[in-house]
């Protein structure tokens, strides 16, 4: 059966979490093996589904069935500018929906013009993480959500800045009494991420051809990009890379060639931990839809995926890939592109300003 | 006939357009008279249909009829941030959807956070207005769409930057030539406006509590926007904002409080045209949505909407506004905010960069 073949190779994998075991348990209740009458999985499947898993299809619906009103205002909130000190910076400013809930810029441009220090990663799938950030440090997407608001080179705004705003605005204000209903003071600032977490706990993209080969249908990948997921594993691409998210677990040193030329390296987690080991440690990032966020590694300072390949097998796995490994490679890498949900793309119209709405400040 | 006794109304109003009397006499087709066994139109809905006229209802639908592969062109050029020099601002940035097509800011942020020079107007209802741009520079929202794309204010691009752009991607290839499918070059700079235009002429905002008054529903506005709307035309406001667009249409000499205060003044029309006549001479805006896009006048300098309708009626009237008065017509004004189309809140999905692709220029 299958769930006995592909459990230990799950298990083999340090960084899943348990949120790929209860998915992959739901899984096989409706993959049927060969005894029910469906198809059997392939090899190259059943090798597949012992590092990751297929995006649960019912995340949206069940988040909208479960807590329609905090996702609702979740996403308001995830829209609103205003809750920047300029009044100008959203978090869909940097994790732009239209573009795979990432801005393609080497880094971001915040208040002021300033560049943030790392690329900005999307927000698509991000909350099947076991962490938030690069350097991993907040534990899930409640929690960061929140700081790059307060951040001053990012929304630069206070939590009293934030408070004001939304407490300005009649509808905020029933939004959060009915959302947090429960709870003494329901606009609180962590409510904000609350809320915005629940946004993004909706924001998983199935179907890529990938995610449907994993589901059961052999024929969604090209031959190309069979092959390639043959290499990407024979080299161990997925000894990092695995999980639901194939990646969004493990931490990994790694210095960028445009670092070590320079000779100036993000000290990565260590800024965080000051443990040794931590020194230039990041998080391994996803590639789910990586062939649309670049650019790539975590000083955004290489564009193209086919480099951002041979740089990363060099230097995590000591191998030196050939032309052809390298293009079937990225052709299965351009199959993890998945569908964003339409409810994602919808802008919210936004409440109005009142007297009490704090102004904008430019500087 | 309710024709033969609006139509000298419409023409005693200097700023209607053609546009606003093929309106009318489609809406008399179906807005019938008494005679038809229908309501009769109260003397306030008689008074209003004289001086303006219900915005179209089949703008959209009819648009999307005619040419739905140039509007979706159109929407994705509005939200596609790689038309500007760093890759990060799109219309949208200032034109913002949830917002009512503005940016809510006294002055628009733009490349390396420079600020422009005027408020920037709603694109909502803007295909309606006689001119573009405050003061009246380009004839249509064709033209006026290009022009920011390349102001070093704004989004700081060249022409060439933006066919270098869009040359690079196959989708916009295509899109060009399956749109301008007649021409010899279809990508050219001027047909990026022509598709922003197309997208901006369905961006009408009908269904607000007075156009439903205006079509024929008299319990549309309640007691005391009725009350503000006699006002309103007592002291006269429909002589500049008349129209479809209540505005869009006359040039209206005008300083702010704060430009006179400072003793920097805007010279409006003047610096294009040079005449001493224009100096200090602005369009004047549209009142539609009036209560979503604020800060108003044309720096941007006062928030509040009683405030600015204090200063117009003074400044403009001669009119010193009875508290009453001001409360009513700030009531009237209210009753203005209309429907944005659900299709321009859909934000559509950008294609992917290649390496052809120019990259994004920070300074």
């Amino acid at each position: 059966m299958m769930h006995l073949r592909t459990h230990p190779g799950l298990k083999s994998v340090l960084i899943i979490s348990p949120f790929v075991l209860v998915m992959a348990a739901l899984l096989f209740s409706h993959c049927a093996g060969p005894d029910d009458g469906e198809e059997a999985l392939t090899g190259l499947q059943e090798k597949a589904l012992a590092f990751t898993a297929p995006l649960p299809e019912d995340a949206f619906e069940d988040g909208m069935e479960r807590c329609e009103e905090r996702i609702e205002l979740g996403k308001m909130l995830f829209f609103e500018p205003r809750l920047s000190k300029s009044g100008l910076i959203s978090c869909n400013t940097c994790h732009n929906m239209s573009t795979f809930g990432v801005d393609q810029l080497p880094v971001s441009i915040g208040h002021m013009w300033q560049k943030g220090p790392r690329n900005a990663p999307t927000v698509l799938n991000a909350a099947l993480h076991n962490s938030q950030f690069w350097d991993g440090r907040e534990p899930d997407v409640e929690s960061q959500a929140i700081m790059p608001i307060l951040d001053e080179l990012e929304m630069a705004a206070t939590e009293e800045h934030v408070l004001a705003v939304l407490g300005s605005m009649p509808e905020y204000v029933d939004r959060f009494e009915r959302v947090f209903a429960d709870e003494e003071d329901p606009m609180v600032y962590e409510n904000v991420g609350v809320a915005l977490g629940a946004f993004e706990r909706i924001l998983l993209t199935p179907y890529s051809p990938f995610d449907n080969f994993l589901r059961g249908d052999a024929d969604a990948l090209s031959d190309k990009e069979k092959q390639g997921l043959q290499v990407f594993m024979d080299v161990g691409c997925q000894s990092c890379h695995g999980g639901a998210a194939l990646g969004g677990g493990a931490f990994a040193v790694f210095e960028t060639p445009a670092e070590r030329e320079s000779g100036e390296s993000d000290l990565g987690r260590f800024d965080i931990t000051g443990n040794e080991l931590h020194r230039h440690s990041f998080k391994v990032p996803s590639l789910l839809n990586i062939a649309q966020t670049y650019p790539y590694l975590h000083d955004g300072s290489v564009w193209s995926l086919g480099e951002t390949v041979d740089i990363v097998a060099r230097d995590m796995l000591n191998e030196e890939l050939t032309e052809e490994q390298n293009e079937q490679i990225v052709a299965f890498l351009k199959a993890l592109t998945g569908e964003i949900p339409a409810y994602a793309l919808e802008k919210p119209i936004l409440p109005e300003s009142t007297p009490e709405t704090p102004r904008p400040g430019f500087d």
